[in-house]
């Protein structure tokens, strides 16, 4: 690949930020859900809808779901913001993060000033087939889908291989759940808000061996909106812009069986090499993140794939305690996608907003200390897609 | 709104187009159709496909169609392209053209360079529900398609109100299908490629009165790519680099019974007003244009809102002859989606492809003389989203 300097022409921030509750929402569609993210985005920014001149809306599968495609449009249309253009992005469940690529891109080109990005899923009360088929969608699905493999049968296959290559535990697996819902208690937008244990998850019913269901995360209803603006005038609209430092992406096979190995995901190492040089930093320079454990053995090998353990020794990494609250790195201090919730189409934005507020100071209980520079990671699939970012309160 | 100058810092260029034949392929899923398109676009720009840095795909519904979300990032995987970014773009039989404005301020944004910009659409051999289902997902679902009605339905009353208030005829609506029939049959892409008459289109089966099946765009297999470049180094690549001098996009309430008038497509107005300002031209710089004539009342209600006839008269226009080969402005050279043919997700991809074809001189018998500005107009819905490309030869 024959990249360029990757560098915008334009910086980028974020001066507002918007949440629903994360969780089962029996009285409110995708409209509703997204239109409360996104007022609270603006009340939040300080603007109005009318300063607004595009919208990016992230969405896996409201066709499947909901019997609804043309997300982008209908939230455009229920939010009041007609005429502005309204553009949908799809990568399985890193379609939130998609959007926010193309929120930054179309800030960064000069063309647009106030973008929103906004993230929505809604999961209960299905439309058409059941919930796990509509993700199926995210599998290749001729080689995949259509012979019946499901998510937690795939990443089941990813847990007994790093088990297998590197002597990951079941208990280190279970230790991801139970510090993730721990730091879910001191998130009020998300879905699992109890105190979990190691025996908890190891007694909970066998999804798909050997992981169980405190191994994955939920079904979740949610929207999530992120308000993005040039980085040289972010300051009049808040005391607190945050700046993205870096916007990477990556692909690869979306089938399991064709990838070099099953216990890396290359396309994470692959955009987080292009994140640390857009942000001209490393590893080292993290001081929390946010990344996609859709099961507990998918934010182990997340620890690995982003630099910050080598490889195989991710599982060391939560029984050491360095991933909590108060560790050398804190990981998914919102709950991550097990506590809070994953309404697939906006987990992406969650992240950014879970930076923001951990890099603005206004996370709580849950704050990290000297939060400076903060990562988001986000997975389409098994890993087929992935984006991250790095935002920083510093520009 | 309130509209920054909307001009990107970084002009960009089309050097590059692919397109399968549009029609029914039975033996060919997404993956076979986008490779095709893809590989010819890659050769067409006679770069490799190493020089790519993003892909960005158009698809409207393959959830519903074939089971398959994700579809950007299965692209990059069956191309060869991994690890470069790919990310799916979907707003309706919008898709295409928002594929291409997603493209375009990637490279406007100096952040990517090469980018590959996919549409495609597997209508046939339907994976879900109908086909027509599928498409209703471009509806307001919960005020629309759930009580039942059809896109033919939706454009039988625009067709409706529009001959009551302006007394456009049974014939005019006809004569839009065989001129478009008629350009077709020099287009080697195209679905119908056969004559038909006036006569032909008013004994055809009715399917919403006053809509007949000659009336209507058919379901079609097919896909289209544009390789994007800055216009800064386009030369280097082509010959004949075709300008992008205006990318614009607005929205419109998903419903038709919202709207301020059913027989004018506001979101066309506003999208062709930021389009004709970006390119500083007017509507009679416009040498020829592929309109989004899904149905045949579509193709005359765009020469309204596009500005080529004052509102009311756009049945007067197809009736002077004046949008024929060798007319004022030819529209729909390619033979429009009535006759080439309408990959949902496809389609405005392939309206620039057609665009570049007439810029460059390539389009053989349906070439346009002194062809230099041509526009694009695609609709999702009933016009909910439009997007409005205009593309130069002249830099």
């Amino acid at each position: 690949m024959n990249m360029n300097n990757m560098k915008p022409i334009r910086g980028v921030a974020v001066i507002g930020t918007g949440l629903t509750k994360f969780g089962e929402h029996w009285n409110m569609g995708l409209k509703e859900l997204a239109v409360e993210a996104g007022i609270k985005a603006v009340e939040d920014a300080g603007i109005t809808g009318q300063e607004l001149q595009l919208l990016v809306g992230g969405n896996m599968s409201g066709g499947l779901f909901a019997g609804q495609e043309h997300g982008a449009g209908l939230l455009a249309d229920y939010l009041g913001l007609n005429p502005i253009p309204a553009i949908r992005t799809e990568g399985a469940c890193s379609s939130g993060s998609l959007a926010v690529r193309v929120g930054y891109l179309a800030v960064a080109s000069g063309m647009y000033d106030f973008v929103a990005v906004g993230g929505v899923e809604k999961m209960t009360d299905v439309y058409g087939p059941q919930a796990t088929t509509a993700l199926s969608g995210a599998m290749d699905y001729e080689t995949e889908a259509y012979f019946g493999v499901t998510f937690p049968g795939i990443y089941a296959l990813i847990a007994k291989r790093h088990m297998h290559d590197f002597g990951t535990t079941r208990r280190q697996l279970s230790m991801v759940a139970v510090k993730n819902h721990s730091n879910a208690q001191h998130n009020p937008y998300a879905q699992f808000r109890n105190k979990i244990t190691v025996d908890d998850v190891e007694k909970s019913a066998l999804v798909a061996d050997p992981l169980r269901l405190l191994d994955c995360s939920p079904l979740t209803d949610g929207a999530a909106t992120v308000i993005l603006a040039p980085a040289d005038i972010a300051r009049k609209y808040t005391d607190t812009p945050i700046y993205i430092k870096a916007s990477a992406q990556a692909s690869d096979t979306l089938s399991l069986f064709s990838r070099r190995s099953i216990t890396t995901l290359d396309a994470t190492v692959h955009a987080v090499r292009d994140a640390y040089r857009q942000a001209r930093i490393t590893p080292k320079n993290v001081d929390f993140a946010e990344v996609h454990d859709c099961f507990t053995i998918a934010e182990i090998c997340a620890y690995e794939d982003l630099g910050f353990a080598q490889k195989g020794k991710g599982g060391k990494m939560i029984e050491n305690g360095e991933v909590e609250l108060g560790g050398r790195i804190p990981v998914n201090t919102s709950g991550g996608l097990k506590a809070k919730g994953h309404p697939v189409g906006a987990t992406g934005v969650a992240q950014i907003a879970e930076l923001v507020a951990q890099l603005r100071g206004e996370a709580g209980k849950r704050q990290v200390k000297n939060a400076h520079t903060g990562m988001a990671h986000n997975v389409g699939g098994s890993g087929a897609t992935v984006s991250v970012h790095i935002l920083s309160n510093k520009k």
